[in-house]
């Protein structure tokens, strides 16, 4: 059961893009599991893809084509992972059919899979799909297209925005899928942006790189990175705003503000909808010496066994927390310095149990379904925020149960 | 349920080394939670201790003490961490009163505690059994301690190893508790070993230092690090050996082999009886470029979420493992030089899924309690071995119950 995450309502059609999807039998049957995406002409395309030494074939090929693609093709159910050269000519054998069907180059198309690892992909199925798709091409195929892309997601994921930018209005869609291995340098995630904005070439990588690190980079349930992560952003350049042609546009720290939202919803909503979770938890860490420092105190808080299963049991326990910052790796911390707490519920003052500390009221906010957990380290400036959940009797069901 | 282990067999006293046991109600009234170690005059100490940033205060005075310890004071039950200036004046207390009933100095009293975080120590409590403990001292009061010093653990662990060395028949006794929080950098673990081999002040340090690395160096539960960690050695120099000086003499590696097997034995007991394990696990990952090359892989596996939970499914998928090599901190892998076995299964050749893998064959080993991942790098010699256990529901309920 997601945490507070329903079904996207309305996801605006981004003029330049358009979508179709359809059901490959990947592996379900019945199921839309493969989407096209097509861009016009001059659209502008910015990507990050995982950094795992097995980075799967897909992405791979999708990596050498950023920028200039005119096509995405998307399955679930099958990762195409560990495939070796077999699994690299599967993936271009389906590129190459979306380049027959639309007409444009092989190496404009860039492939993407997620599901099972080690797998072949069935390619004769797929191809046939990948046909359904392209005669269904439609600007109002967004909320398909992220049915199509889930895996064990219990809730398909969606967003759009709009904002008024240096004279155009600027609409940006995105659909994203999770929902274990998640975790910063992204996760088994994918995620599609477009937006009409207009833009010079290039920015679309801008939008991405900064908008990585308020988002997608911001995340983890279980501290698992997979082999396919990929977040994609599409510019179209057909709204009427003045070109944004690079970061020292005045306008571009709107857009990039607008991108940022929707990316950081949709990475949000993976954590809501993480394997199993039943709590949404912000975890805000400040007075980092830097950012890394900041960054480090919450990643291991986040990933610490000990910590999810007492955020699980709603135990409101200064220990576990105190465990895990204490084996955060960063220099010499002067734990006198440290203050936690729970939603406005001080729990460590000064590096011990707060005087004041209730355990009622530490209960009472770990109760909720959402909360926020705050560490002070009292040591600079820096602050940093990711968002995780717990680790439940359900994590270990689905993942025990589930084939990656 | 601990994947087999039993509760030890007969200990072997260790001349110069006296042990009583009594309890003090720290938190469950009715068992054994405080143990006191004399120490003839002339024992050489050796210890090492948590490097978490919020080592508690028996550690820090444990730790400023080392070397010429005559006395260990440990209870149970409470950890004695996070308790700042005033946990700090409660360990000074007990170790004033065991200074005092064995007249020696407090400065030669290590103080040692594992159990709740962030509470107060009762101290009143422990002061009475603290005087029991001290009226009944004995060279076999080895098991009655292995018991006292439990947590969540359950089966006692201790162990006894001889050797002839350089002319003197050398015994080494051992006891360890776990059982969560169990990681390198040592785990919620305490140790206490001794021996009668005659050695130069300084070498019990050393051996102590050697052995870490093979031993509690080398496991994980689930990643996490506690405030109390302590493994500590007494060498108490009553055996005929020949004195052994340092590292240069001959007899020193039968030596050091000795403790390192006890100390490894201990540290996979440890594993075995870890919470909610059902799978003992051995790890071994060879051909790194460096030693740091194939912990940091063997680590990322041991430690991954979803390799866990298949494991404990006995899920013998090539997919998980092959994500979780993926991510590993390392530079640069070249997978296509990547091999796993499970057993004498392969189930990997150059960074695919073997041909000849039989999925049966790798369930079949997977579904016993005990069974080896062997990992290959193919980029050089370095080789570590470190030892795990699955990610169970027991593991979530014991963590969701239990206050740390």
């Amino acid at each position: 059961m997601a945490v507070n995450l329903n079904t996207p309502g309305p996801l605006m059609p981004i003029p330049g893009v358009r979508i179709g999807s359809a059901a490959a039998a990947v592996k379900h049957t019945d199921r839309l599991d493969l989407a096209v995406f097509t861009f016009d002409e001059g659209t502008d395309i910015g990507g990050a893809y995982t950094q795992s030494h097995f980075a799967a074939a897909p992405v791979l090929l999708a990596r050498a084509r950023n920028k200039h693609a005119l096509a995405w093709v998307i399955n679930s159910g099958n990762a195409n992972a560990a495939t070796g050269e077999p699994g690299r000519r599967d993936a271009d054998e389906v590129c190459d059919t979306v380049a027959g069907l639309l007409q444009i180059g092989p190496s404009q198309v860039q492939p993407f899979s997620t599901g099972v690892i080690g797998e072949r992909l069935p390619v004769e199925r797929i191809n046939i799909a990948v046909e359904k798709c392209c005669q269904t091409l439609s600007e109002d195929g967004w909320l398909d297209a992220a049915q199509a892309i889930m895996t064990t997601d219990t809730v398909p994921k969606g967003l759009s925005r709009q904002a008024e930018i240096d004279g155009g209005l600027v609409t940006v869609t995105g659909i994203a899928k999770g929902s274990g291995m998640i975790k910063p340098n992204m996760a088994t995630m994918l995620a599609y942006m477009a937006t009409d904005a207009k833009v010079a070439p290039g920015v679309a990588q801008m939008l991405i790189d900064d908008a990585l690190s308020v988002s997608f980079n911001r995340i983890t349930v279980d501290g698992d990175t997979s082999t396919n992560d990929c977040f994609m952003l599409a510019c179209t350049s057909r709204a009427e705003n003045t070109t944004i042609k690079d970061r020292s546009n005045p306008a571009y720290a709107g857009l990039r503000a607008l991108v940022s939202e929707v990316a950081g919803e949709l990475a949000q909503a993976l954590v809501r909808d993480g394997e199993g979770a039943t709590k949404f938890v912000t975890l805000k860490v400040t007075g980092g010496a830097t950012p890394d420092d900041s960054l480090a105190v919450a990643y291991t808080v986040a990933e610490s066994p000990l910590v999810k299963t007492a955020l699980f049991a709603g135990d409101a326990n200064w220990g576990r927390f105190c465990m895990a910052i204490g084996r955060a790796p960063i220099k010499a911390l002067d734990t006198t310095g440290v203050q936690l707490w729970l939603d406005d519920v001080q729990v460590a003052k000064d590096g011990l149990m707060a005087q004041s500390y209730n355990e009622d009221a530490g209960a009472a906010v770990l109760a909720q379904d959402e909360f926020t957990v705050r560490i002070d380290l009292g040591r600079g400036d820096a602050e940093e925020t990711i968002w995780t959940t717990d680790l439940s009797y359900d994590y270990v069901r689905i993942n025990a149960e589930y084939r990656t």
